[in-house]
């Protein structure tokens, strides 16, 4: 499933995508701000969220110009919630992708600033007024991605994350966390790339199946990766989680189970997208095998 | 023009944006966040920007469901950055509308993911996928609002705003600081007050000129009454801005000056509402004697 052909694919992809970023960020925001904006975002991380998106939009043969401003939203979402979460009063980590998090390099204030103009350039992206986007499709992603990064989704799961600290969580609590905290935005980047579509209800369904299961098995390892990678290959402070005594999958089920969870919720993925009458699932497939089998 | 007919206007408007409020800021919202988020931002404030929106959209006798929708989303928006601007890292504020500030209150971390929720709240409030507002309405709102609270907008004002710290500042510079931090936002309220409805370019220019001169006239205003107003009056701690040597209106022009100033932007947003063929401009009229003839 990870042939040439997907890896041509997803490097091309990955290209777009840090081109329409750069393109986007802006570098003459007033203050500082363009600055810190763009080393929280520019040359980082693996993009699977926007991949997510392009993936999901060619599943459904639909509007690439749409798909690439909705992968640069998602990835600003992302990368503001990474900003913030770093930040001292959350999770005081100094090292992310290997460099010094933005309130190191730039301060707390110009960090949380950064974080909260990135949050509504999302929504700017989303909305250009050239026609390049038509208007159903621009409101239809605005709604994903507000419902994704806000109190349902991405933050509320950070504020039950905050909650439970030095807690013993069940299997349902943990899920529940994560299907909000980082499940939400990976769900909604498979539906934005599908809304940039006009999908069957049967090909929506499988994608919304899809996203669910690869959001949940990208948080399991995760977990896993925390426990057993070195800092230097994860490209941030690794073990962070014992340390803090935060619950994570293999706190809760045992480092095997938690694997064995990965795997199942891999084969789910894969399962729902086979024979759901999609153009082409090969690079969805590919993002399924990535997000398990990866080491960082 | 501030008659009776007015006040009945704006109690009423206000009731129904508080109502509104009451209704889409979550009490549910997981680990304590949508308690944090309603105690930002309900019960507090004039709600000069929701009644801006309103107003604008009695205007040009636009869509009232689509409007309290406008007027909360800018609500939230004025109240997340509220309480991001009053953590330690930014002003350091204790003392918000006479009450102990979000952070204060719910620790640091909290108040940053409220805030963070909040916007994106904004944006969930303004895409009802319930077809209670028009889709090409939900998209112009969206791109009013988005390029308002970000980095060419109130984000990027926050960011000149920490840089000019202790320095000085021209008449010029300091108009574009606030034309951003605060001025943005406001006429982005009667922009998208506007958008509610299908004003004739002529209409739509008018309330263009009428929010930006409305905008700078509210931020002149405050900064005199930083000088001349009690922290009781204001429900803030006054005298901020000397204290941190923050450029402002008063310290640049002097009291008299700047008192002169008000007046001027008043009589510009006055002038253009006139005679622009408008349907009613009765609410517009008052909310700018309101903001510039304000004790707080």
């Amino acid at each position: 499933m990870s042939g040439p052909g997907s890896d041509t694919w997803a490097g091309r992809a990955l290209a777009e995508v840090e081109a329409a970023l750069e393109r986007w960020v802006p570098s003459d925001a007033p203050g500082g701000l363009g600055e810190a904006m763009r080393y929280g975002v520019l040359e980082g991380g693996k993009r699977l969220r926007a991949l997510l998106v392009l993936a999901a939009c060619d599943a459904v043969a639909g509007s690439r110009a749409a798909a690439m401003r909705a992968a640069a939203a998602v990835e600003l979402i992302h990368a503001y919630s990474l900003i913030h979460d770093d930040m001292p009063c959350m999770d005081n980590d100094v090292l992310r992708r290997g460099k010094p998090t933005v309130h190191v390099r730039y301060g707390e204030a110009q960090a949380m600033l950064a974080g909260d103009a990135m949050q509504a350039l999302a929504f700017e992206v989303l909305t250009p007024s050239d026609g390049e986007v038509a208007v159903d499709v621009q409101a239809r992603l605005c709604a994903l991605l507000a419902r994704a990064a806000g109190h349902s989704g991405m933050a509320g799961g950070q504020a039950i994350d905050l909650a439970s600290v030095g807690r013993t969580l069940t299997e349902e609590a943990l899920r529940d966390m994560h299907r909000r905290k980082t499940g939400a935005l990976l769900s909604a980047s498979v539906l934005m790339g599908a809304a940039c579509g006009t999908p069957t209800r049967r090909a929506q369904q499988a994608l919304a199946t899809y996203g669910d299961a690869l959001g949940l098995a990208f948080q399991v390892v995760d977990d896993i990766l925390d426990v057993t990678q070195a800092s230097e290959v994860l490209g941030k402070t690794a073990g962070k989680d014992e340390e803090q005594h935060k619950p994570t999958y293999v706190s809760v089920l045992g480092l095997d189970e938690a694997r064995a969870l990965a795997g199942r919720l891999r084969a789910q993925a894969l399962d729902a997208i086979r024979d759901a009458g999609l153009d082409s699932a090969e690079a969805l497939c590919m993002l399924a095998d990535r997000v398990v089998e990866r080491s960082h």
